[in-house]
């Protein structure tokens, strides 16, 4: 059988103007701003009016370590949304929005797959409503601003040293990485070593995704540190005075986007954090506000749960005052064999031993997500070449660990292939099994903190980390900061922080090599491992073969 | 009496939605690509729908040098459209969009002034509907891949010196202008010195403002001189292989934007090339599409007659295949005060002769531009301080000169302070005056050219160009160059190449310090003097002003 393309499905969408998908969310047709007929912006106005509403049920979906057989988190969102919507409850979908940058490199859109897309896919992959375009401009204005501070006199008393505000560009442009500015002499500044990060690394991406509205935008833009005296004391964005500036520049992009699924389902679309040294969820604005309109709202983490599910329950949910009624972890037979130990070449036949073998990951991520006191199922998100009984092994062992794993086909068949797992989550969810508490509480000390994310999630002995990180984050804690969660930033693909370590390790120690303080998103950013804000282009960038065909429809971005 | 500022002005519109604005060209709202209800694209599809259709009359509206009394070339822009809507002419206006970086720096906004606006301001002179954005992305993905290029073997053989393509940004960033990139070692490439400029100094600006469609438009792209190897042979952008994805990149940047004057006569905001090393017109596609919907079409072109009129005349019309109908020159009795040698803080009381002897600026403007073949009026811009005595001075200058000048109110009255300026502008555009013929023909080799627009247009008695510059003309015209236009870089204050000569000065020389071949866009850019392309801010940047106020409307922007 011949399966079609993302693409060649996403073309034969029959999509809903936008004002029919937000009626199904009872928004006016006049609170939506238009960005053509398939995409729009909620009115702040509307925002702000519905902030009295009741919530609707918080459906979180996370993910085993990724492999590279693929797991089809954002797959399963939207077949779940879908499936959610085929039974009968009005649900909403929150994702986020993906990064220019990395599309002309040689990752393929992220907008789902098979018959669980959101949709304009193409547009959401290239411009899309310009949110990451004034991300850029506010976060280069601020840079721009504290130069130009330095150029006519430096009252603030910046050491020039000690400027951590870099640039960022929304492009995978590994030239710009470390580069050195103001060259050229007197009219053009003091030059300083700096460089550029990709605009998902901004912390400004960060802030708006964590912001209520648009005064707490400008309070949290104000907070950022952007530099160090001498006396080692931090220079915010305030002291430069350009968080009134940036605020204008992010007031469109504060409003979530609303776009549709294949099955015309609505889909928030808005924010996308890096999930390393942020905490990779979509806008909190978007999932707070889909709660007052829909009785479902399913959304997504990054990465695994250990990284993605961690940070929605410790960073996002706490934030923004939320909690997840279930959670869905996604699984596949082929990431199970993975972890068993299958290379990706042999990942084709039966192999039953090696899916068992490999479930212990899955087990772990189960346990730690009980561990915040909520509801779990298992999507098993299914690929043409699984078999029964290895289906059937993955199932088994879930029903040991004293959960389920539904079997869920809405790749292949949309909502029709997910309708056995939305009716779980409705069940889990609808139970009142619910008792979410964060894994620690703010006033635990930051090392500790620490240690109980890597002990009780990643199931480390030991958290290494030299005088000097330790004594940086005491300084923080003097300063005001102690309350703040944690933000790690570690490797995807493993419990710890090796990356070839697959399966669920016991034993290790996690190093930490470096802590930043995020002051305005809030949370201190926590490094352990190689951690790349700016990526690169491979040798032969997939750029090179995306381009117009005779019928004007855009070829070779997936 | 107490005036309205703009912003008060803009914020009094009575908007209309911009279907309604669209209908009045005849454009369907299923062609009109809604950003927000006050902002449209033009479909692909309908332009190409209309392409068979006569064209209307074209008014290209232009001024004498800038001073620092300000001319308000947009403002008339605007209020002559309005003025043609008035009397019974279907008129549409044709302009630039603002560039965003200079309004957080010490610019105010450029969308016409008083009674005489394009809304929405804020909009427009922020995001708008990001085809700035989309240029610098299109712009820098060209960059990335070229130091990828290097970075994965340099098959090209690209001489890591003479890369000759920068990065831009859409801001005033002064510590950009020069930097080293690829520090860091090996994974980060080969350093190398080289900078950013402000997007609208981009070729792609250029490009997207004079190619046709879209199939030109990644033809064009694809002609971009990026680098030269060791033996100074060239290295395209098509080598790179990124004409196809920066096309994708600015597909939707190539629908020129359709918004609406206070008084809800259509505006075509579109495109925004430097005025000195690129051509200073809005979009060839907006203003030729604008033709064939409207009767009359109202266009600017940037700086003075001489820098502005004269590349529109000879590149934006000989590439776009169209001619003025008539041409409006904008004086100011401020401004012609100046040019008779007063300074700004003078310029309140009545000074006839001052008037008098800052006429002959505009009288060679007059000249000049009729030497083109196109039918000249003069508008005076009405200032509320200018006296009777004043204005009939520069009317009796004018006529003197065969010419007609009118006294135009658009800033204070709206369309009907401009009634009497659009009578006339119908009168000479239907009066079959106009016999255009650009200034030089093809074939005429480049320094000929260059002498040619010195002589002509300045009245410069020589031009002065060493042997490398002449021998640098002679191989481009040996590489086929030789057929391109001339796109002049001199200050805009002044016939010569000193800012500080006003009136009409002669016997001057012209020194030319340096050619570049700007392949995509088509023409030879020739350097008379220092030219800046990448602005700073200033000691206290407007962005320190700019803020949200309580009411959620923009602060400081103006």
């Amino acid at each position: 059988m011949k399966y079609k393309s993302d693409i060649e499905i996403a073309r034969e969408a029959s999509k809903k103007p936008i004002h029919e998908i937000g009626a199904k969310l009872g928004i006016p047709s006049a609170s939506l701003v238009p960005y053509g007929h398939d995409k729009a912006k909620l009115s702040q106005d509307f925002i702000r009016s519905v902030q009295g509403r009741e919530n609707g049920k918080l459906i979180l979906v996370t993910a085993i370590n990724p492999t590279p057989a693929g797991e089809g988190k954002t797959t399963t969102t939207v077949g779940l949304g879908d499936g959610l919507n085929r039974i009968g409850k009005n649900a909403a979908i929150c994702i986020r929005e993906a990064s220019l940058g990395p599309c002309f490199g040689m990752k393929g859109g992220a907008a789902g797959g098979g018959h669980a897309q959101v949709v304009p896919m193409e547009e959401m992959n290239l411009h899309f409503t310009g949110d990451f375009h004034a991300i850029t401009s506010a976060h280069n204005l601020l840079s721009a601003m504290i130069d130009n501070h330095i150029y006519w006199g430096n009252t603030l008393e910046i050491d020039v040293r000690r400027v951590v505000w870099r640039r960022v560009i929304d492009m995978n442009d590994r030239a710009l990485r470390d580069i050195m500015t103001s060259l050229g002499g007197v009219p053009n500044g003091f030059p300083r070593q700096t460089g550029f990060d990709i605009t998902v690394a901004s912390e400004v991406m960060a802030i708006l995704c964590l912001a209520n509205d648009l005064e707490d935008l400008q309070n949290r833009l104000g907070e950022i540190i952007v530099a160090y005296r001498r006396d080692r004391s931090p220079v915010y964005c305030r002291d430069i005075k350009a968080d009134g500036a940036m605020t204008v520049l992010l007031k469109d992009a504060m409003q979530p986007n609303l776009v549709q699924t294949l099955e015309n389902s609505p889909a928030f679309v808005h924010g996308g954090p890096f999930a390393n040294i942020a905490h990779g969820c979509n806008s909190a604005i978007a999932t707070t506000t889909a709660l007052k309109l829909a009785d479902y709202v399913v959304t997504e983490a990054g990465f695994g749960a250990d990284l993605g599910a961690e940070k929605f329950m410790n960073i996002k949910c706490r934030k923004a005052g939320i909690a997840p009624d279930a959670v869905v972890i996604v699984a596949t037979v082929r990431a199970m064999k993975m972890n068993g130990g299958v290379a990706k070449a042999d990942l084709g036949p039966e192999n039953v031993e090696a899916v068992q073998q490999g479930c212990p990951n899955l087990g772990r991520h189960i346990a730690n997500v009980k561990s915040f006191g909520v509801p779990v199922v298992v999507a098993i998100n299914h690929f043409v070449t699984d078999t029964d009984a290895e289906i059937q092994a993955v199932q088994a062992y879930v029903a040991q660990q004293g959960s389920e794993a539904i079997l869920s086909r809405h790749w292949e068949h949309g909502s029709a292939g997910s309708e056995a797992l939305a009716r779980k989550v409705v069940e889990l969810a609808e139970s009142g099994m619910s008792h979410f508490a964060p894994l620690y509480p703010d006033n635990m000390p930051l090392f500790q903190k620490i240690e109980t994310i890597a002990k009780q999630i990643y199931h480390a002995d030991e958290v290494l980390a030299d005088h000097k990180i330790r004594a940086q984050l005491a300084e923080w804690e003097k300063a005001g900061y102690g309350h703040l969660p944690i933000c790690m930033a570690k490797t995807q693909y493993s419990f710890t922080t090796d990356p070839s370590r697959r399966g669920a390790p016991t034993g290790h120690s996690v190093p930490v090599r470096e802590v930043r303080l995020s002051a305005g998103a809030g949370f201190v950013v926590v490094i352990c491992g190689e951690i790349m804000t700016m990526p690169g282009l491979p040798r032969v960038p997939s750029a090179e073969a995306i381009m117009l065909n005779t019928q004007g429809q855009i070829e070779g971005l997936f």
